[in-house]
């Protein structure tokens, strides 16, 4: 029997069962765009890099599997199953907190909070985007980014403020059309009048994300929002700006645990390593290996917090697979060597070469720049004269990089979009072994909902008699001004947001 | 809650732990090349032709995942593989019952054997493939077929006949190179020797068959080896000459049960799905389909052979992922409809393609016979000139039949070769929950032996002490004439055996 990892596993799982019957706080917490291959990448990466490390701290936790399909795709987009995962239902593509019929449904963050719970919304991305919006925000479309930003602070929101803590980029969409800085077509000056009638602390600053994490003295609602657009890529990230996902997930934890202490209360927390996906659309093996190794380092410390809190849950599952990746093509090929290179993200380095074309350089010292700065820095060093060339002619200079290198390293990338396969299901705490096995996206929820004992059909309810809200949503879709087929997330778009300004 | 189905599951696997505490008897179920959207492909296919279809046989009984990676590379093969889930051991690839050092290792099925359980091997490949052999044989490289003959019946292996019943393809194997239908390079009489001197009861006829599923007047050992290669693909097998794998399982199931009973002892059971994998290697989306389904069968049939005997246990789980099989490229295209015309694989509408060019066709009526019964037949129906032209050049025209259907239903194949992806681990009956989670392929084996009280290393150190035996493995090896490049398997390979004469 060489089974040791998981049966320590197992034995800390089983444990709580004696002491609890019925967990107080539930974490879900969601790898966008984290398929079957994008686990066995990064352990085999790891396992490359430290042969002592085996098992990335995720495989201890597998219990399962998820089907992802939406109502009207065999493939899923984030915003149909972030809907799946909040509500419990199956809607189609784009569509967000609504049903197939653009009705409003309650999610378990919106059940938990009309039952007394604190709630939390923890990404990487823009807090507005499609994973954190299907838990807390009711829209035709998942572009209505502004009208999200609008719900997710309860300035629009049917039930009025649903969330306690969040936790994310996308400052650009509670910013006025009249700030440099602002993705919105209105005047709505969102970040004060959270401040001013929702009670909000709305921060960007680093500084005071961390008297959060210190100290006792947090007042919630408490919105950390430190970027623009989505937060850095791990491997791109500055420290002095953002804090990791991982800090990000203990300092809501705890500040949820405490808060809901003093009210004699639970919390339902949403976290996301929401950018996994997006080194997937990208091609870009560096982007996608590193938010992978941050998810991972925050499962084990959420994991480690559940040992410490044992009347918490974590469960954990992607929205679906991204990109297509297979490891080991052609032939069996497959050298995670060639990936320790690389100090930032394919990105990043097609940044400075966008930015080089600016500059005066005699075709040699371009030539030389580009094999040292550029492809040199990403770690392809054999760069050929072609691949040069080819870095020219492309339009989307980072997928190029990105595709060059993991061809080298045996990553074969099938499509810029999302694919079908089942993900893998995660759980540790009270009650997940009953969640071993193959489910659908959908009975996650109602799995959640049912420990929590929330009565999501309560929450739908109140949303569904907002009669003026039910309407608008519906008059949105009517339009057909969302209802364009399927569109690549753009590497630009993938990296800021869209400043319209 | 919506988990009836799981639930269900879960229920049937706990209640045998009331009444046993040891199985007596073990199934090892391998699904060749079974990644993990293939099943989300075959669920998605079954969904779509029966809507009430919402889960595949086997998504009830997942339990976990494996690693697969060998000795020498990320990406296994076959022979590896089984050498892992056999002996418990990581060795190079195409390596069959040996390690690194080609030192042969004790297998589960000889642990078992050497314990005086009955054993067998049902497989729908060449007896004599990597798969089974890894658990029953012990040579320097997989195409040792003919040695691998050898020692499977008795003839050269050190611990005699480890076998009891056999059921696959292969018979050219076991027949002298006088022989037509011979694969041998030497005048071994292998089947009248297994007959004669270890009264192998040795028949290739169907209608043997059907009595030995019938009647209790079996004699073991029995061999049932209609086909001289491999065994058809589910899809195109003619049930006047074989039976499906599922037949053959729950024959051999019977069979061992029975003179096991009589024997006042218990077996060990490999049965292999074998065919799923020339499927994906063949990139034809048709053939991968059916044995999956096919597998589906056999998995469902003996799940409820082990509730009838509940001192039985099944564990399944693939070798290795095939062919880099993605769903839903590009642009969340993925239709299964596009699958449901073919009544055959695409290696079939080749092989009347390849006759067609021996007949005096006129261009018009070639191109309508192509039109009407090779693309047409296969179930593509709007082929383009571009596309009649392309199957006329190339030297594959069953990957190129495979892969023009393959993205029409938005099948995309990344390698003619494996992949690295974990595959998933099924498992039901006493004790498989400890199996939960993720593992590495050679745990799989620690555990079943565990679970029957094997001695692996009593097998390992009676396979060494034959000395000769030992040295002739080591001879083979050193020869390096097996330690060649990557080879991918030819598509003619796939269907038929090696015929050398």
């Amino acid at each position: 029997m060489k089974l040791t990892r998981t049966s320590i596993f197992l034995a800390a799982t089983a444990m709580p069962m004696i002491r609890a019957v019925k967990p107080n706080n539930y974490v879900f917490f969601l790898p966008d765009g984290y398929g079957p291959a994008s686990e066995t990448f990064a352990r085999d990466y790891a396992n490359y890099v430290d042969e002592s490390t085996i098992k990335l701290p995720v495989d201890n936790l597998a219990i399962g599997y998820v089907r992802t399909k939406s109502l009207d795709s065999l493939v899923t987009d984030s915003a149909a199953a972030a809907t799946a995962y909040a509500c419990g239902i199956k809607t189609n593509n784009r569509a967000i907190g609504v049903d197939g019929d653009n009705i409003p449904c309650g999610t378990v963050l919106e059940a938990a909070k009309l039952d007394g719970y604190l709630t939390g919304l923890v990404v990487t991305s823009r807090i507005t985007h499609a994973s954190p919006a299907g838990f807390a925000a009711h829209v035709a479309d998942r572009d209505m980014e502004s009208e999200i930003a609008e719900q997710i602070v309860g300035y629009s929101h049917p039930l009025g403020r649903v969330v306690d803590v969040m936790m994310g980029g996308g400052k650009c969409f509670f910013l006025p059309k009249s700030n440099t800085d602002s993705c919105r077509d209105d005047d709505l000056d969102l970040w004060s009048i959270a401040e001013d009638v929702y009670h909000w602390t709305m921060t960007s600053s680093r500084a005071a994300f961390d008297s959060a994490s210190d100290s006792d003295a947090v007042d919630i609602p408490f919105a950390f929002i430190p970027a623009s657009g989505h937060m850095a890529y791990e491997v791109d990230r500055d420290p002095q700006l953002e804090p990791s996902l991982t800090d990000m997930a203990i300092t809501a934890l705890d500040i949820l645990h405490r808060k809901a202490k003093e009210q004699d209360t639970g919390f339902f927390l949403f976290i996301e390593a929401s950018r996994i996906d997006h080194g997937g659309h990208a091609h870009d093996p560096i982007a996608h290996l590193y938010d992978i190794l941050e998810y991972n380092r925050a499962m084990l410390a959420v994991k480690r917090w559940v040992d410490d809190n044992d009347d918490t849950v974590l469960l954990s599952a992607a929205d679906h697979e991204c990109g297509g990746l297979t490891l080991g093509v052609p032939d069996y090929a497959w050298y995670p060597s060639v990936l320790t290179h690389a100090d930032h993200s394919a990105q990043y380095y097609a940044a400075i070469y966008k930015n080089m074309r600016s500059f005066n350089y005699s075709a040699a010292m371009m030539e030389s720049t580009l094999v040292d700065r550029v492809f040199g820095g990403y770690g392809i060093y054999n760069v050929t004269l072609a691949e040069i060339a080819g870095l020219a002619i492309t339009n989307t200079p980072a997928v190029f990089l990105g595709e060059l290198l993991s061809s080298r390293a045996g990553i074969n990338w099938s499509t810029l979009g999302h694919t079908a396969v089942d993900v893998t299901l995660f759980g540790h705490g009270l009650h997940t072994e009953k969640l071993v096995g193959n489910h659908d996206n959908t009975d996650v929820c109602h799995f959640m909902a049912d420990q929590l004992g929330l009565d999501l059909g309560k929450a739908t309810r109140r949303l569904q008699s907002d009669e003026s809200f039910v309407a608008s949503i519906r008059s949105a879709a009517n339009a057909k001004k969302f209802l364009r087929p399927f569109q690549h997330e753009h590497e630009d778009d993938i990296i800021q947001a869209h400043h319209k300004h």
